[in-house]
């Protein structure tokens, strides 16, 4: 009884989109009545309720299902702890300056726009490609603060335009200095201006202020939430009964000082994150789980192929990955999965997400492996969720600076027993025989390596053996002074130092990103936008529209109520508006059901209920609406089960 | 059945609450691995998870049950905002410096300390007090920052008593002068030092920062997250299809550089707040839902009982207090109600929880009235929830500094009739006449008052009118120029800036205080705490506990699945302790109840069940138990209940 709809009859359009998205108020330029500041936003109700939806999912999928330990950290964070995690010295981006008017720009993104804009040109003139689509109508309505790129239809030859897709292959490869070299050698200019640039400079991206009265303090918003974790590692291994592996999991606001944060939610300066830390042995990085996800199958674009110039993922499961070392170990290519199957379970389309291997000098200096994942969009392919392994990186920094050890010590089933030479002192004919040199002597035969113990014990059985003191002066050791014995040593317990395996998801990447893979508009009606946001996400699961405002409020109150013991989150529509804008208004609001109160509600104890993605409708009697709509929300049935259920509606109740 | 427990055997003892709340990681100091900064806490598993469900619970009580916006706006705030809302001028707290070692201590708190401790100093040299307890064994391990304040028994006359004990019930109501002058005339020194302190100054408490890569936008941290909905009341209006009363609620972190933090959660420098603004026709604030909470008895403690030096708070219903006008009016009171509700709900003690009125100076020049939630803890009666009827400040002032109106328009039913005089001019005759004067001639009449154009018209119909400009010219104008009528205008738009009812939660503070209400130690143990925190917001709703390791795997998993399936938050404790260890752990925790899963459970498919609070245990069939289990942690049955629905277990299964 379903029918197909088709959402890609018309193509995706990003203005239409946005207009929706401010108009609706799912989120806003925050502060715009002050004209604002770039780069941050304000979730509106329909936002938050979207944010809030999928953090819960998060906290199902991760922490409930996974038994990880949820902690809530500070945001201001002291100098010293982001002097020790290398934040200060290397959390920063290169930025260039307009050598005229001083404007600033990020200087990878000025290579890509410029590059991507000449090889546009080159399409064109080749007459490969049309011309960037543009919608007179909407044109001035736009208003985009970011001047266009000015794409000339020049065409380049064969090997710059292989050149060119090299370099952005690999662009996230290149240091500062190099990005300074590349504009310099293809001439690229500010294209706001056709200036030159400076060369790159290095800008730390951490917000910084004061804590305390007297200043005395330094200190930074976080960057990321991680610290937090690493900083608390010991009371966490102690609440997990001292033993490993276990997760930590976050969810918190993050802050980076972007450069020029120009994209929507997609480059901002203040963000929701949620970041897990696995604490693993490294002698040990399978995961008990993994069989779960061995047959995950994923698109995976490795280091190797990025090198080599493409960017053509390949398809492997994760198990496939693993075992042939594409993904360097089990725990990783399980939180990989576990990602792959959270995002397209919250609505990211499958078809358009991809995971990325950092390269060898993007990557961290400490890192074994890390893999991005990717999800293409209006703007290109988007880092949404990061996915390393550190090593043990983190807390060894952190154990060194502050002197408390972040260990585990784990008792061995089987000690280790080794043998080694031992030597031991008579203290008292050493002290009588040496005076205060005693110590000296100590401290030379104690710092020797076995094959010298073994070499002194050859000399002792000889009769006395000599050593030398740093600063030169000769001992001779008589045998009653000086024994050297082989032992037997016994290891119970065994200490090490976990690696952290960190998957950190960036949600407002994933709410857009996903807010455009469910954006689409009626065959019929170009006008009517639809966001086909997954039920387990919407912002509300059922809109109830009573035909007019009043003569329906105690129904309406009755069939709230019904809903909320039901666990399913309501709104009413009451405005004096038709029924069809309506619920048109409810499209873009992504909300899956509808149902409507009229005259026969009142008298036939009925009520109908619409289906946002086809517009069918289905009719029963309260209750049993009630309970399908129940039913679907969480997630039992579907809309053509949900067919078979109910009768369709066709167009007028039946009122006497 | 259920025996009846005594909390109360023990007196409360603060420092073995703070031992287990940092020995369970409730929270901890923030980054005290690096020896941390004052006024940061961070939440473990235990903590994150109880002020979660605090959240959960404020949500569906406020927003859910409420229909609210819920927002999520920027911490980050560009500095115009707060200039605006005044905040740049007058958020401060007023410090006073140790003349010799510039120590900084907030002033009012420090005349606080001051009197409290002579007032208890009196108190023991008439021999009406004991003793600060003083446990010897738990002192070493305190390591508390805070030097205790020098209680010297010395009696004071009866009128210094007197006088003291005034001072403190209005502190609130002292400015920085005066807090000054207190210091000089009572001879307070720093209690630390014995040195004097310098005069009041003011010191701002947001924290600063630079917003952008040149530092051209100056922005502060949010000190409140308030101004975030008022930015935005023009989105939400058309939101809530331009209609009031509605509210925004908001939940999220703010921070507040605190001159000296030092009372645990109670005082610190960041910290979750949950924020409702209601924004209500000014001219009309009933409630539509009063008459619902009419009946809720509260102690209330109103400015003229302040302002008379008692601290004696009044016994009376909602419904009594809006009636008196000791609470201002029926929005106000309603939501003073539903916090109380709130409160309670989640397990604050009813007879520790009183509303505290502002007295006049304490309170903002442009609020209507102000009402705090104060719950009593070991520090006092400490403000947890405020609850301002702001009247249309916020709106107003944004919209003046920004131009954007932020205001009401709603359609009158009855459109409003007024009569009134109107001038108008014969354009091309005054042009010709009086040339350039005749822009200043319009300005001079239209500016006049309805009698001076009463007056005016009386004159023309004599022949011709004098009117004088600014700068003192007469000029003569005939009745051909200029002509008056009385018209009738109807307007049929009322344009008004709401009012706004601002409930502000301190969610820390709730949090603590509730730990401080549900701790207590068994009769027979003192050592063996207990936090009985409610099942609504425990952290864990039942701990799964197996005999041993290994041998119950099938079944723990079985038993955990079985409750996440019922919506039910548990928890396995497979540590190698004793069960009776881990149920004291769990006591710890709060959990509220546990389950055991031992050779009987393989055999018979039995468990058993045990009730935190009074250690009974029941038993039944697996199923069984996590039905009543289920039921418990709904909140459809209470313990009593459940008794009734399993067998009582007094100590061991029958295996075969």
């Amino acid at each position: 009884m379903a029918t197909t709809v088709t959402k890609t009859a018309h193509p995706f359009d990003k203005t239409r989109l946005e207009a929706l998205l401010t108009r609706r108020f799912f989120y806003a330029p925050a502060f715009d009545i002050y004209q604002g500041v770039a780069g941050l936003y304000d979730y509106g109700p329909p936002g938050s309720s979207l944010q809030a939806n999928i953090i819960s999912e998060w906290r199902k999928h991760f922490i409930v299902e996974e038994g990880m330990l949820e902690i809530d950290t500070t945001i201001l964070t002291p100098a010293p702890v982001f002097e020790t995690s290398g934040h200060v010295a290397r959390f920063a981006d290169w930025m260039v300056k307009d050598a005229k008017t001083g404007d600033v720009l990020r200087a990878d993104h000025l290579v890509k726009n410029v590059f991507e804009a000449r090889l546009a040109g080159d399409k064109e003139a080749r007459g490969l490609a049309a011309q960037p689509k543009e919608d007179d109508k909407d044109k001035k309505q736009k208003k985009r603060k970011d001047k266009a790129l000015k794409t000339a239809a020049v065409q380049l030859s064969d090997e710059v335009v292989a050149e060119y897709e090299r370099i952005l292959a690999q662009l996230d490869n290149y240091s500062g200095p190099e990005l300074g070299q590349l504009c310099r050698d293809y001439k690229i200019m500010n294209p706001d201006t056709g200036n030159e640039v400076s060369e790159p400079q290095q800008f730390n991206l951490m917000f910084t202020t004061s804590i305390g009265p007297t200043g005395q303090h330094p200190g930074y918003l976080r960057p990321e939430t991680a610290q937090g974790h690493f900083v608390n590692f010991q009371r966490l291994l102690e609440f997990n009964n001292g033993r490993v592996p276990f997760a930590s999991a976050q969810i918190g606001r993050s802050f980076r000082n972007e450069i020029s944060p120009r994209a929507g939610l997609l480059r901002v300066r203040e963000f929701t994150m949620a970041e897990i830390e696995h604490f693993v042995d490294p002698d040990d990085k399978r995961h008990e789980r993994f069989a779960d996800v061995r047959d995950v199958e994923l698109s995976l674009l490795d280091r190797d192929t990025q090198s080599a110039g493409s960017t053509a993922p390949r398809r492997m499961t994760v198990g496939a990955a693993v075992d042939a070392g594409v993904i360097a170990n089990e725990t990783l290519g399980y939180f990989v999965a576990r990602i792959y199957q959270f995002l397209t379970k919250v609505g990211i389309n499958p078809s358009r997400l991809r995971f990325r291997q950092h390269m060898a000098n993007e990557m961290a200096h400490y890192a074994t492996d890390c893999w991005d994942a990717e999800i293409e969009n209006s703007t290109g392919w988007t880092e949404c969720v990061g996915c390393a392994d550190r090593a043990a990186y983190d807390l060894t920094v952190h154990s060194k600076r502050t002197g408390v050890p972040l260990v585990v010590r784990e008792a061995l089933k089987d000690p280790i027993i080794t043998e080694k030479e031992v030597a031991e002192f008579n203290k008292k004919v050493l002290g009588k025989t040496f005076g205060r040199d005693a110590g000296v002597i100590q401290e030379v035969v104690n710092s020797l390596p076995e094959e010298g113990l073994i070499k002194l014990k050859g000399e002792l059985a000889q009769g006395s053996a000599t050593i030398v003191s740093p600063d030169g002066r000769e001992f001779k050791l008589a045998p009653e002074i000086l024994t050297i014995e082989r032992q037997t040593l016994k290891q119970s317990i065994r200490e090490f130092t976990p690696n952290v395996i960190e998957p950190s998801f960036g949600l407002g990447r994933i709410l857009y990103t996903l807010l455009e893979h469910s954006f689409w508009s009626r065959e019929q009606d170009v006008d009517r936008g639809v966001l086909s946001l997954p039920t387990l996400v919407a912002p509300t699961k059922v809109l109830i529209v009573p035909l007019s405002v009043r003569k329906f409020d105690d129904l309406v109150r009755e069939v709230s109520n019904k809903f909320r013991k039901g666990g399913v989150f309501s709104r009413v529509d009451d405005s004096n508006q038709s029924i069809g804008k309506r619920y048109a208004r409810n499209d873009e609001l992504g909300t899956p059901f509808g149902v409507t109160l009229d005259f026969a509600s009142i008298q036939n104890r009925t009520m109908t209920l619409r289906e946002r993605d086809t517009t069918e409708q289905l009719i029963g009697s309260i209750d049993e609406v009630v309970a399908v709509v129940t039913d679907l929300v969480n997630g039992t049935i579907d809309w053509p089960a949900a067919c078979t259920r109910l009768p369709r509606y066709t167009g007028t109740q039946n009122v006497d």
